[in-house]
């Protein structure tokens, strides 16, 4: 994925979300306080009182931001063919193996997660979040089957599966030590849809 | 699944996991004070402070309280058919509807969840939970490709695939406000099952 922060780097908004993300890495959820968060950012912190009132209204507003992001990068994919746009979107979704800025930004996410059974707040952002990548992968997999590429399938069954998938295996592979194997994962994933789509997406 | 706590209520150990889940069910983690673990405690208040140190610690040791209450389940099932024993495990793991009991026990776990990326304490607590239900999912597809109810497959590429996708499926339903339907889920599974161990596990 492209970096959100750098493409509008003279941006406050964009510089104060840039804080908020540095700041949860740094600490996680717990230990994070607005002031650390000031810390990170390089402009005068009273900017960043002046807009929010504490650490969970800045998450909620960087959850929002993120999803902004995902929203514009679908948008921006270049008209491959189904098979390539999906393999793309569980790539981006579920790579086969994570650097340290994908490892630092699942965990980052995973300790939000975290807040929303409890915190109705965060549970509205992602309850509007989760939505746009099933969606987007459903759009994917009903223009396969309208060109061909797939069998006929229930493209939002397919989408949801896929999307609750690559969360688990997120989940996981964020709360334990090396206990889950992603690229296993990604072929386990692929037989399923070579079954519903007829045709392997993520192998070679 | 068995109530955990009531098993011996007349436990203090017991009590205070009883205290401790009770009052995660309410607050949420963040929220969550030793003093509101004391709250629901039915005993003085002291014997916790002398036990625990924080909330932190009460926490992992209730973590470790569920994990052994799973592994005597387990070791307590009775010796069914693998199918069956398959079907058993995944309607604990991932049921078609929740009552609002595991509605509330989910929700719980993925607040705890929501700690381990940057707590290690809570990580190591879960990179042990994570292998005790992939073992037992493991040991049944292995006996039931043994007795030959299913056809031959990696029981622990399709253990840590059924894990992976109910753990998906809890975190997804916990986390958003109904955007998740696990029927459809637990249906999706079912044909990944169909396709890898050659029978429906989970349909009629």
């Amino acid at each position: 994925m492209s970096d959100p922060f750098r493409s509008a780097a003279e941006d406050t908004h964009a510089e104060m979300m840039q804080a908020t993300y540095d700041a949860l890495r740094k600490h996680g959820y717990s230990e994070l306080t607005i002031q650390r968060i000031g810390d990170e950012f390089p402009k005068s912190k009273s900017l960043i009182y002046q807009h929010y009132d504490g650490k969970d209204e800045l998450l909620v507003a960087f959850l929002e931001f993120m999803l902004e992001h995902f929203e514009s990068e679908f948008e921006a994919e270049p008209p491959h063919d189904a098979r390539e746009r999906l393999r793309e979107t569980v790539d981006r979704l579920l790579p086969a193996a994570m650097s340290d800025e994908q490892d630092a930004f699942v965990r980052a996410l995973t300790a939000l997660r975290g807040q929303a059974p409890h915190d109705e707040a965060f549970r509205r952002r992602f309850t509007e979040t989760d939505p746009v990548f099933v969606s987007h992968i459903a759009d994917i997999v009903r223009k396969g089957v309208a060109e061909g590429t797939f069998r006929g399938a229930d493209p939002e069954r397919v989408a949801q599966f896929v999307v609750t998938t690559c969360q688990g295996a997120a989940l996981r592979h964020s709360t334990t030590d090396g206990e889950l194997d992603l690229a296993t994962t990604r072929s386990e994933l692929d037989e399923y849809l070579r079954v519903r789509l007829g045709t392997e997406i993520l192998g070679e």
